[in-house]
């Protein structure tokens, strides 16, 4: 029953004072956690596997070094791989029926985040360009500290943003003329603008405070029952792309099963009881 | 003609010095003006019939006391009542039935205010947890005082919040990291942070000023042509849950009935000889 | 191939030190830029020509004088015409059929600037009232000087507005309450408020300044790749309007195409190069 | 427990020898079981509560008398009305909203046969215009006698349709040019056209053995699990709606519940044992 | 305000004997109709002009000679113009761009049939393939004679068809497995097979009976009330691609201004007097 | 680069005389070909490789044996295994979610005959229920052999149908009441009815006739321009579930790579030629 956890490009760790937190640490310091094709196949194997795991209950992002979250694509990979490369045989339908397949491929991997039933709080530092956008925004809440640099950096290399910055950015941010601004130019932005547009929730002094912070709020809604806490996560995300008429039937129909759970009278006892609920495995 | 108010769980009146207004004032002060079933179908009777009266223009909803706007759900009435009671009969998918059609109908009666067809402003103060924040993100606009205490408490008693706050929060506030935390959390937030995010639009020293603060643009609002404040209205909730296109498809159709209005020669006469218009009722 | 861009009602230039910038200003300085049916008309046709001018990248609009960027619908023009006229004949149902395509025609003027495929930053100042905001919603970018006084005014006359700002403020700016509150009321608010919500996202001491900040932004844009910058405004456009689901499989589709551009080779060896790329026309 | 189903133009029964079916008869047969206002709040009424009456698990709906199943809206009833009638007061603008709301009060009637949680089949015979191809289609299962006359009526009085059948006619045949051709030239059809377009699923030799099948295709469904058969219900009714993607998630939110139901066992052990299962109320 | 109604490669005539009614011919006959450039411009042009024209109220659309309604696009032609070259310079996204453009102006001119608000019959003969298809799905209804050779022909030429026919054939016939089979194959069907799935609603024994017919159906529809007949194509166009609750919205707010017409007591009062009733233009 | 097919449950063959085409046979004869887990897990993994083979154009899908295509889930494996056991722990929330991901992954396994590029054709025989009406509509044509027996099975053991009918089955079949019946009676119903409502698109008199008339059409199919084959199943299942103006927007993205094909020159050539065009592979 116990999962096995080890992984190449990535450290996923149970801190021991914060039970139910998975910690998933991008591990490629050196090239500042830059992503390859291998990478991102591998981000999708252990969301996917978080998601289901009953002893996992909220889960924090982080990238291993002092540089940076991610530097986005590892460009000399990628240019010689499939996507960026001229070497791929056939006419130009050809080869896009072979990109399409490569990007859907590829935003899958992204999405396994967003998939996650459980919330996933992204702690970011140092440079978070590209494919970190993508990353966060498919995650719940974003962190990040005093000396973060951000870029939505696709222009800058002649192509549009494809992994999920452009779909979710303008949910994420209710400030559409900034989403075009910084995709649109490309520029650099700091942890003071990110927090005043609401791209992140918090900002710290240093990336221990900033990982600090994201496990307290992780070990916080670890504490809350399982069932509400999904529930909650999958209802907003629902709602986000649906209209209030279609996002209310929705819960009625989700809450119809999920009401039954034991949890609504574990909490509601605990709390009459000044004591912490324990709820069972999900 | 002349309608009746007359409510158990609400005040309802009529301000003698803002015409048009109605204010609508929850008033079960001793209990925080927690809920119970009775009082959620009393509320959606009430705004079902604001919503046709031609009296009135513009609606305010308060709570009675010091404490609380409403400190959500009353638990205990609850607890014994069919949600969340195990008492229901039959398997599970039997009670699943049960608790969808009660769910519903909770909804209707919450949905009654965005259904309204005249401007609900909500003044909130003191406790707001729960079931005011779905009541409140039903209005059009928020206020609240410097004291109040608003939480999305649903979490906390083991369920995801299934009455609008969870459909509609995200569509209100334009921050989806902080709408995730403060329902992932339960954690209480205060009147400075609800200002920053746009949960609310203004913050007000006192429970007394901020009630004023609201009559006063609902007076405001009511002294404008009823054909145009309430098309607004209408067109800005159908464009929130649609395209851009299909937006200005359904205000084209809308408009082509209320520019036929008198209210557009009377506005712009009004204007030219620099008086007050008057609009008929409707 | 070069194209005229000779009209009645507005300047269009192209500023020598900014490549394949164009700017558009409203040229009625003397009756503080009011609309009127043949400027609407021209306005539509300028952007239909601009979105697929080779020599294009980026667009700047503005207004003539000093007074106004555009005070909105020249109501007395509009009284004599057919929108607001009581002289239109028939029953109120043929009436309405004639508002209704009268409406559409208008729309799709407006519209033209979000249907662009190049980036238009808007850069207002003075007076900028009812069709102002319509325009500027329907633009990418906005930005504007300190003296600015903005007002959604529709409601002042006796109807909703419907040439957009109902179906498009609501998507730009994250703050539905603020949205309600300006269209209901009507009341003018200032530069600072504006860049509060996320309404415009920079203000400037003067015009000259505003003006200048954005042409300085649509020169950084259209040094950018056209492939990469045409594709990044259309996706998140469509991202706007549609679920995340539906955003990224539209995505995949576009890029699959876009990507075989030589603007992606070009892009990533000035950058080796630290020279400044050059890319075909689009 | 036992609810109460007199109603003043409907007869409501419960054939003995069909457990769990409900009959509702449209009893004006005097003037060919036309509506007016009183007889669809009514009905309304009566869909309400058949839907949540755990002793009825299907529902067969006819019109009494000989000549017709109903010719419609009673026009003399409803020209002296609000909708027909010119002696509304107030502008264009005004007389819209009345309308609307009027309209939208009547749809809901209408759609409370849509919304009955229990399947509804149509027995249609004689006179069945306007209202009654809006009440079928609002149906699931629509039967006919050979004598019956079909129209889309609403065009030769003047109107469009807006009662729900040029709503819900193109999603419930297949054939979007005889939907078109049949609405606009409002046209008599029989049922030998009505069967081949699949507007009706079956044709008898007289209203006596239409409304036998219909009471036995309902007896039919009425000894199914009640969880299998509502679930069915909703969830094709949603994904008419609804992408497949939407509606496969859908489905597996609602299932997560009924699948926990005894009738599973129930009916699996009854295949193994040869007998007739019975299932608990719902 | 008389229209003109000359075009080069399409007949535009008003039948003597059918009131209100628009006859347009395609005219290259020699050539089977075949379609270049300059045609469906034209085509889009007399669609537009005759959707707002008082005069008319029902077109009937028809091919010039015996052999064809229209073999499609002229392939020799289009090879030499932009779509098909390979001339176009650019890289792979380049062409893109022109392709998109050209494919979206294309597509915009067959619209121009459906975005007509008056029903539109087609009546087809001998050779109808490809863009035959796609002109007809925009029409309301399509009749056909005997000798008809109906091909979804496109990928035959490699390529998916896309001015209309993918998109909107799935939503005028209910046989999906049909239209992949036709789609997929390109294979020729004939008359029967179009009656049997209901891609056509009547077959005639020759071209001048289905024009005949097509005519007859016109003359009808031009008799109602032209505010019941445009609604009612109007709300019928919205409803196929809107949820049920959406077109019951969008049907009251349309109706609203509708039945304020003066032809709703003129076909109530002639029905009752025995006369045929007339109406004001629209 | 030569993939291996070699399956536990299924057959998959490349017949010799039908180049392109593959032939995917369920291979559980002696127990009417019924599914348990394992089979649905390796027909997922099958339509993924197969859907991404180059050698591959087209697939016919048949059952092994003569009595049945599948006569459904395997009922007495399910029993035993997780979605209807009861033995599943936890309270009814927590046993909601393992049926939800359990119902999810089932529904994906089905799903990859839907997103499969290439087309899918099922021959179905004898027994095809429940799970076989799942497939069948996931699959892009259905044939039929005059024996067979069909049925949505679901409701006779008590669920309602979670794997794809009945969010499917509405929208391939334009006969919402006939879809309505054959789902909540359960009733089987034989080639013909299929045939006339559309479910089927073809009867053969045995089921070896059905094999050969699905081979051949694969074989058409394999002949054309792969590029316009998967274009036109990739944008017709997109067009089923968005409006058509979606579907313009999206099909004109995607043949603004598609239409770059070199195989459109190979078809116009060939077709001048005379003789039978080679496409590369895809």
């Amino acid at each position: 029953m116990a999962q096995d956890y080890s992984f190449q490009h990535f450290n996923v760790h149970f801190p021991a004072d914060s039970p139910y937190v998975a910690h998933v640490e991008i591990n490629r310091a050196k090239k500042m956690n830059a992503f390859f094709e291998a990478m991102w196949l591998e981000l999708g194997q252990i969301f996917a596997r978080l998601s289901e795991d009953p002893a996992v209950r909220a889960i924090v992002l982080t990238g291993a070094g002092e540089k940076a979250f991610t530097a986005g694509l590892d460009v000399q990979a990628a240019s010689e791989g499939s996507i960026l490369s001229s070497g791929t045989e056939g006419d130009p339908a050809r080869k896009a029926t072979h990109i399409r397949r490569h990007v859907a491929e590829f935003q899958n991997c992204i999405s396994s985040v967003e998939k996650c039933e459980k919330p996933v709080i992204v702690a970011m530092h140092g440079f978070s360009f590209g494919l970190a956008i993508d990353i966060s925004v498919a995650a719940d809440v974003r962190l990040c500290s005093r000396d973060v640099k951000f870029a939505v950096k696709e222009v800058d290399i002649g192509l549009a943003a494809d992994i999920g910055t452009l779909s979710r950015l303008p949910k994420v941010v209710g400030n559409f003329g900034w989403v075009k601004d910084v995709a649109l130019t490309a520029r650099i932005f700091g942890a003071e603008e990110a927090l005043r547009v609401g791209f992140v929730s918090g900002v710290y002094d240093s990336k221990q405070e900033t990982v600090s912070a994201a496990l307290k709020m992780a070990s916080l809604i670890a504490s809350k029952s399982p069932v509400a806490v999904q529930g909650t996560k999958e209802i907003l995300n629902y709602s986000r792309d649906h209209t209030v008429q279609d996002g209310l039937r929705y819960t009625g129909v989700w809450n119809s099963a999920a009401l039954q759970t034991n949890d609504v009278s574990s909490a509601l006892l605990s709390g009459i009881q000044k004591r912490t609920p324990t709820f069972e495995k999900l």
